[in-house]
């Protein structure tokens, strides 16, 4: 086809491999990009770069950092006993943006998934064992996601914890604020019936 | 907000000035441009900046070029008395992938919008003038989108071309191959009756 000029081609297929960029949409992206000044899509071009050079994980809890410690590790505000496991930064920041845990975080980097071939130690579970094993922790609350893989691995990690002095939680199942009974499905209400409180 | 790092922030920030790109779907992005390898992520930026960089318009006809003059210009293949005109290059490309048209193009860069500001003069309809003035072109083919504004500008050029000795022709209007009737609007019905033809 000699329609479309090679850059623009390259473009295209790079936006295309996006995650939920299809062809069109990444066609849409491109023309974008060719007709904006020069300085927006370069922001672009540069804050992916940033982003790749300057970010790690970090070394206390592997969440997102620009230092050796991330922002929550290194604020003086959180109380320093209590800490939550999850699978992903993005998990930590849902947890955060919810505004009620004041604790510090472990990040896992993912979940035990023998099918798709993800085992204990290509998590972070050695060195979450390691820092509980410190001292530090009066609770571990377990919040990896509430699927098969996630209880999984919440399951594994309460097993090599368990011979420690905590309280290992895991976040409260149940009917979600702001449902319907009528379209919750039966484990949802078994484990809100399981987990009824006090009135 | 301490759970994002700078960097972080930033990407997102940028994914979501994109088109059809909302707050969440910027976070995926960011997300997945965390998690791929530099050298994935790099190549998206490099293709933002080559674009940037290396694309301008045909000198001839303002389609997308990556020298002075853009592939179907260049071409020797293409019928050179016959000249279809669009308003964006995308449209010269859907024109180009429905493969049957052989002729050369010209890209306005646009349609006359009064409402939006977008007078005749922003357009490349003085450079498209001058070409049919060269004596060329045998017909013009008006194929600016099938709205209030395509019509109006398809309808600007014709005037202006109107003393000239070509035939000044437009693309066809009626049903959709693939359509029902029934779901087929008035000004669709109209266009499709007015313009039948013999079986």
């Amino acid at each position: 086809m000699g329609e479309l000029t090679q850059s623009v081609t390259e473009l295209i297929d790079e936006f295309a491999k996006l995650p939920g960029i299809g062809k069109k949409s990444a066609e849409r992206l491109a023309y974008h990009v060719l007709r904006v000044h020069d300085s927006e899509a370069f922001a672009l071009a540069e804050a992916i770069r940033k982003v790749k050079q300057n970010v790690r994980y970090c070394r206390n809890c592997y969440n997102l950092a620009e230092e050796e410690e991330c922002a929550i590790c290194r604020s003086g505000g959180r109380q320093q006993d209590l800490l939550c496991v999850v699978e992903q930064p993005r998990d930590l920041m849902a947890l955060e943006q919810a505004g009620t845990y004041r604790g510090l975080y472990h990040v896992l980097l993912g979940r035990i998934a023998p099918l798709e071939g993800i085992t204990a130690d290509q998590l972070t579970i050695d060195a979450l064992v390691e820092r509980v094993r410190g001292g530090r922790f009066r609770e571990v609350v377990m919040a990896t996601n509430p699927t098969v893989e996630g209880d999984g691995t919440a399951l594994h990690i309460s097993n090599l914890l368990a011979d420690m002095p905590i309280r290992i939680t895991r976040l409260a199942r149940g009917i979600t604020t702001g449902s319907v009974l009528e379209f919750a499905n039966k484990e949802i209400l078994a484990d809100a019936l399981a987990g009824r409180q006090e009135f």
